[in-house]
Formats: structure tokens, C-alpha cells, sequence
């Protein structure tokens, strides 16, 4: 959408890449509802619904979680995404790994809401949120080495975009060691992008009025 | 798409959170349908197909009306979003928010059309229809109060607005204890959006021309 | 997009009705191919593969059959859009109830490709596009009889554009009697689209030059 | 979005069918990892769920493999549009053709996921993606017959456009009698195709110098 601000060949290469992206987004998101499917009950079991739905109330804290998660995610490249002010080939094959990344994230997500008291569940599922951390991070960098950056980028606004990549790749990363020993603890340590990503907000908005 | 007036960043950022939510209920009301899947006969019953396919009937029931639910929010979405001249992180967040309850609405749905007589079943949809019907309300009430309105925006044209929202919240909310004594008849409950949006669209409509 | 030649409240309307719709026919058309899915082998059967990917031969030729049609129903919606130069909310609801016969279709085409021998297969899927055409037609006469058509549309321009809408709706309703007697042919009448689609876009470039 | 260089109505029409190509690509990249599914472990069984992760690597491989060809024809596919200045029914009609080929391409991936070792599975893969490709280049020369390319694009610029479908088409059908013989053999061959789009790229952009 960003073609208004350059109407030549990078405009709408950037116009197409962020409908690309917004488009995967969105089902990967939608997705992780639909790996929720109703329980299948017979007969008389039909009057134990209530607590049939019940029995899948891990699985409705792991789609909060990854909805939140991946929607952060989409935040952090609409936060990299306005520094940009054209696209070329290399970002375009760049982003469609980070996109394989975030198309991706359903399948960790329902293996973590079926066993997530199993540490390979909980290993799995953080190190595909760290590679899709580290890719977005990797794709401004790439942008400010092909000088695709808008020239209102300030050096400090690069660093506070990348914060939040970082943010989430230390995160998630740190909380690899912690499933290992005790899976069910490692959610709580991904709790801690929270206060990080309003940290990394406020050195955003400060580095945009410098 | 509304950057056009606003070609800065909170525009970019607004066309962005546009695509998204359009991408996340088109595929959530597409997906909708997809609950329902063909009857599995072998042999002979091939002949029975018309009945089997009869027996999916309260499937379809369940499709149509909430289809027409999604489609009501996306129409209320679009009408608090035409108030809304840019967005910022605190928004875009919020409206993530609204999405997770808008993308999980055909778990509810499903559910509803397997147990439809189940007064849990009922409940539980009722309950998810309030749920991203109060979101979007919260969403007008953020954007008035972080000065993300138009400049046009009067004081009766947020209140039309979040008249379709609250008529949602209300409706579906008087519903759950209909439904905990006769689940049969909370659908009827739910057709008094109808006249209520009517009504609301006509207190919007006397609001814009003031 | 064509909030370019409308900035105001209902151009904005129209770009989101225009991205919700092309998002539904995107993912519809999609799934029409996710309904099927690879045959189950095991052990020495996987030698066999070739000719189990042969026994589903009817459903390529269904896929590719409901996706032609999707596509041209496609086709006709843009057709008719391209004349509407706002939407209003009236218009909006029943353009989602157009989308809402649009997403269904994948079932009545999984429901043909495996059972594409049985009459009631057949009539559900004929009715089921002529519903959709049906309903794509009454969105053109709705937008002229609410004046949101742009102003250069000619009379001869909305007759050329309901043409498509008209011969879909009345080749899938002629074809519903000869399924009930020979479902084999009814895919043949079906053909018939084609030659009037042709007719049709001569008479829309005859209309549009004169 | 290159409606900003034409506002008439074959750029509405281009408009259109870029995003309704974004939303099939989108969708289609997303539904290759939805085909991989958690394993189905109970009782102790959940304890090799590391074991049973990792039994499903090959079905990795072919989704990484997958949406890298998928992303690149996507990245063609753009390629091929930004010498597009407008469209008509017949490209439009062409284009339907086209993303035909990419939504049906989750389903060779899924047959190629579970059943790589067999040279069935491999042929018919590699079979879709020449198609794929083929009409692709279709899609470039039937712009350039019906004089819908940009003034600016030069008879150059069409071959360099063309020179990656032509390779697509070229290593995939070149594979297909390697794949009969020895179909581990064929997913190198498909390497083939990154050395040949990076010559592409430089043939591309010393075109667009001249």
C-alpha cells in the first residue's frame, strides 16, 4: 500500500509483497482456529458436550498464544515494513522465507496444543518462533544493506525496529533450555515479550520524534 | 484503503490493518462452509445420497445464519472503521484481539451445527458472538479516545455506531440463559438483530446528514 | 480499488467489498482442490499409486470444471462492479449474500466429484450456480435501482452485463431437468456457457464503444 | 495496484487480478503446510513423539521445497504483471488458467510428501509445475499479442521475462524422464532452476539499463 510513496517498479513490487504477506498472515492465523475441530460424540455421549469441550482447554490457550504470537509478528513486519520504501528481488525472496516461516507456524502450534507437556513439543514450537524472529530481523538488515530504507530512517529507528525481532528470538531462544527441563514453565518465560516489546514501543516512538 | 487520506504513517498503517482484517474474515466465512463435508457411502447407499445429504440440514441452518453473523460484523467493522482516520500500535493490537475472536467463530459454529439442541452448544456460540461483538465496541471506544477519529466524526455518529455493536452484545448476551432452558429457541432470540440493525442504520444515516 | 474515482464514504465502501470478495473467491476457488486428498496406501499397495491417483480421475475433471466456473463467475462480478461506482450498506448485505452462495460452492463440487453418477449430486450442484448467478444479477439491478451506478453506464451497458448473470442462471436451470433423467449429460449443457459468454462480451464491447 | 498507471478500466480489471492472484498464492503457500499433520499418539506413545516428528522429515523437505517454487513463481508471476500495463477478459480468462495450475499444486506436493520414493508421485509433481510454468509464459505473450504491455517494456525485457518460465517449463519436463528412472535423483535436477533465475535476474536488469 505503500505505493503512493513511490510509484515506479520497487512501489509495486512493495504493494504486491505486502499483499502476499497480509494474505498468509491472515490464513496462518485463521488456520490455528481450524486445527480446533469439534469433539465426536454418539448417542447419549452427546449430553457430556460441556465437558468434552472442556477436555480441549489446552488447545484454546495454545491458539491465544499463537494467535498473539503470530499477530505480534505481523506487527513487528508492518513496524520493519514502513522503513521501507521499495522493494527489490532479493527482499521479495527474502520475505517469501519469512513468510514460509509464519505458513509454517500452525503445525508447531497444534503439535504443542495436542502434547504440550512434552519438552520436543515445547523445543519445537519456540525454535519456529526464533527462526521466524530471526528472518524478519534479517530482512531489514538486508533493506538497509540494498539501501531500500526510506531516507527518513534514522539510525536510531532501525535499531528500535530491530528490537523487537530481537526481542523475540532471545525469548523465545533462552526458553529452549527451560522446556528441556520443564516444558510447562517455558510459557511463562514467552511472557516476558510482553514488557519487552512495550519497552521497544516506547524507544520506537522516541526515536521517531528525534 | 482509506490512505488515500492520510498518506502518512498512520495511513500506511491503516491500509495494512484493512487487508488483514478483510483477509481474516474472508476466510474464516469461507471456512465456514468447509465444516460441512460430503456424506461417506459406500455400495448401495450411493442411492440414499439425497437423504444423507438431507440429514446434514441443521449444517446448513448453522452455515447460513452464521455466515450472516460474520457478515454483520464485517459490515459494523467497516462502519466504525470509516470513523477512523489512522491507526497506531495500540490499535492495530486491539483489533488483533477482535480478529482471534472473529477467526475461532467456526469452531463455535461447528459445534453448533453437530449439537445444535444442546444447550451448551448454543451457549457456547452465543457467548463467541458476544465476545468479538464487545471487542469491536472496545475498538470505536479506543480510537475516539487516542484521537484516531475524522475529523467529521460527531458525538452521533460514534453513538450510531456503537449502536450495532451493543445490539450484538445485547441480543446474543439475552440469549445464554434462554438458551440454558430451551436451546430451540435462541435462534429466534438472535433474528431481533434484524430490526435493531435496521433501526440502527437508520439513526446513523439521520446522524450523517446532521 | 476503485476508490480512486469515488475518495468519499462510498468509494472506501466499495474497495473493502471488492477485498472481501476477491479474498472469498480466492480461498473457495482453493479449496475447491484441497478436497482432494492423496489416496491412503499402505505397505506394497504404495506400487499401486499410479492407478490410485487414476480412480480419482472424475474429481480432477470436477475440479477443474467448478474452478472454470468460479473463475467466470469471477469474471461477471468484476463485470458488474466495474460499473458500480459506490456501495451503500444495502448493497454491501446483499453483495455478502452473494459471497455467501460463492463460499459454498466447494461443497456442492466435492459432493459431485464423488458421487458425479447421481441425479441429486448433479441437481444440487446445477442449482447451486444458478442461485450464485441469480444472485450476482439481482446485485446489478439492486446498484442501478439505488443509483450507484457510474454515470457513463448506458442501458445497453447494464442489459450486456446482466447477460452473463442470465445465462449461467438459465443454462444450470435447464440443465436441472436432464440431470433428473441423465446425469451423464448434464455436464455437456453445462457447455453451453461458454458459446453465450462469447456472445455475451461481444455485445458488452459493442455497448461499451457505442 | 498498478491501477495508479492506468485509472481507466483495464486498470481496474489489472488491479483485480492481482489481488485475486495474491489470495490464491497466499492461501495455496499456506495450504502445503496444513497438508502436514501432528501425529496421532496416545498413552505412552507420547513419549516418542520425537521419533514421530521426525518420521514425518521427508514431508519437510517437500514443503520447504514446495513454497521456495511456489514463491518463485509467484516472484515470475510478478515479473511477468509489471510489464502489464492493463487487462482484459482474455488475459483475465488466461490469468483464471493459470492460478487453476497453483491451487491445485498442494495436492502433488501432498501425493510427492507421502510417496517421494515412488517415480509416479515425482512425474506428476514435476509435471504441474511445467504446466504452471508454461502458462505463464502464455500469460506474457498473450499481453504482448493483445498490446496490453507497458510502452517502456522492451523487446528485451520480454525475453528476460520469459527466460524464467522458460527455465521452470525447461528443468521440469527435463526431470520427468529422470524422475521414471530414479526419482531420488529428480529434486536435484530441480536445483537447476537457482543458478538459472540468478542468470535470469542479470539478464533482466541489464535489459531494464539499456
Amino acid at each position: 500500500m505503500q505505493e503512493d510513496d513511490e510509484r515506479g517498479e520497487g512501489g509495486i513490487a512493495l504493494g504486491r509483497t505486502l499483499a502476499l504477506s497480509d494474505g498468509i498472515f491472515a490464513i496462518a492465523m485463521t488456520l490455528l482456529a481450524f486445527q480446533i475441530q469439534p469433539p465426536d460424540l454418539h448417542g447419549n455421549e452427546v449430553h457430556h458436550l460441556a465437558s468434552a469441550l472442556g477436555a480441549l482447554g489446552n488447545r484454546y490457550f495454545v491458539y491465544v498464544l499463537s494467535f498473539a504470537m503470530i499477530g505480534m509478528l505481523w506487527l513487528a513486519h508492518h513496524r520493519a515494513f514502513r522503513h521501507i520504501r521499495r522493494a527489490d528481488e532479493v527482499l521479495m525472496s527474502l520475505n517469501v522465507l519469512f513468510l514460509m516461516a509464519i505458513a509454517a507456524l500452525p503445525f508447531p502450534s497444534a503439535v504443542m496444543g495436542l502434547y504440550g507437556s512434552e519438552p520436543v513439543a515445547v523445543v519445537v514450537y519456540a525454535a519456529s518462533m526464533a527462526i521466524a524472529g530471526s528472518l524478519l530481523g534479517a530482512l531489514l538488515l538486508l533493506a538497509r544493506h540494498r539501501r531500500l530504507l526510506t531516507p527518513e530512517t534514522s539510525h536510531e529507528g532501525v535499531v528500535a525496529a530491530l528490537w523487537n525481532s530481537g526481542a523475540t528470538v532471545a525469548v523465545f531462544t533462552l526458553s529452549i533450555p527451560v522446556a528441556l527441563v520443564a516444558p510447562g514453565v517455558a510459557p511463562y518465560v514467552w511472557m516476558l515479550i510482553l514488557p519487552l516489546r512495550v519497552v521497544g514501543g516506547k524507544v520506537s516512538r522516541r526515536a521517531a520524534q528525534e
